[in-house]
């Protein structure tokens, strides 16, 4: 039995989320049918978190136990000829028995983009949200840096979700614009709750609106004020950039 | 009556081309679809050109001529409205009488993109041309300056083509690549026949990869040699970029 640890790229648009679900298709399940059709073993695969509908992923890691004489770094490309050209593995390699996606994780990046031009061009349809407001960086930059270090996140929270514990710590958290109006949300954590990296993006939006104060951080992060930030903006911008072990 | 003009993006993947076909659904049949529950008239919408089948545009120019006393610069919202999410009107205006999309135009840029790198990320399929082989930009370069000036393009023209005249003029026709392994081809000219930029990128990805020798392309300007040039690429990464009057 070996512990096969795969980096995954995918485009969540036509996907309910990573996570199996009962009504809508998986990544999850689209993955474990390649898996059985490739190894003939029914293997659950586990992902470092899971993605919501939409969220896409750059450097998604999972990893699952198989018994196989392919050559790990091979799987990849068995895999990819049995999967839909919007979920790509990137490499596979053998890892230790104990090593769990998740639970190995140290922190995980996610970046949000944002089109802050005139229209949204046809190739950034749910790839990119798009904001017409004049935005102000420093103000989002500045309030962003509260989130750093570790927090009660409980204002950032979809408010069904039932968590053991909403405390995480933040490592980076910052903005940047490119030249031709794309602004980028970088984020690492050692974790996130649901919907927390949409919530905290739809509150900095708010910030740069001058609609909330820039210490409006502070408050939220004193836990249970989700009436108080910003709206859930779209999955459409965010991307599960990479896992760090 | 109004004669107006639209600049279009759109992306070609889910349509059979930008012309009306009886079997598959074409950018302009939903276009003529809009403008139609738009303006409650029927309008037949001339572009500058035709696109193929998966090719993408960043810069279509259309007119038709339609009565109405919405402001043509409120075009392109109002038909945004009804068009799906993959072909929006970047800008409206109204133009002379006598303007035609494809007769007043003085030329065409194409561009199509490559990718040069190890894999194809999720994110460029449909989007993007992947090359795996080491190409040599600057012999591509070479040959690809051949194809300025006016002349006869019977072999690189799809074989099944009736046209009155092969002969077209190119004004540019260069390779650049980015730090990232994409290359990008920029091609600007008088016109083109069916296939024949993707039938130019198919010959120079073969000089590229040392299969033909730089000079093919004098002998393929000779005429009527379409079996010596390369293969016909994948529509996927062409791109019609902008039209010039």
């Amino acid at each position: 039995m070996k512990n096969i640890c795969l980096v995954l790229q995918y485009l969540g648009t036509n996907y309910c989320g990573f996570q199996r679900q009962k009504n809508g298709l998986s990544v999850q399940e689209v993955l474990e049918n390649a898996i059985l059709e490739t190894f003939n073993q029914k293997c659950t695969v586990y992902p470092s978190g899971r993605t919501d509908a939409g969220v896409h992923a750059m450097g998604q890691v999972v990893n699952f136990f198989v018994n196989t004489t392919i050559a790990p770094e091979k799987i990849a490309i068995v895999l990819n000829l049995k999967l839909p050209k919007d979920i790509r593995v990137v490499s596979s390699c053998e890892v230790d028995l104990d090593f769990h996606s998740r639970k190995s994780a140290k922190s995980k990046t996610y970046i949000y983009k944002i089109y802050n031009g005139k229209q949204l061009s046809v190739f950034d349809q749910d790839r990119c949200l798009f904001c017409g407001y004049q935005l102000d960086l420093q103000k989002m930059n500045e309030s962003a840096k509260y989130l750093i270090g570790t927090h009660d996140f409980s204002s950032f929270v979809a408010s069904n979700t039932s968590t053991k514990t909403t405390t995480r710590t933040i490592f980076e958290a910052f903005f940047t614009k490119d030249e031709n109006n794309y602004i980028t949300f970088t984020i690492t954590g050692s974790g996130f709750l649901y919907n927390m990296v949409r919530i905290i993006v739809g509150t900095l939006l708010e910030v740069g609106r001058g609609k909330k104060p820039v210490n409006i951080m502070q408050t939220l992060l004193e836990g249970n004020k989700r009436n108080m930030a910003g709206k859930t903006v779209k999955p459409d911008g965010l991307y599960l950039k990479q896992v760090n072990y």
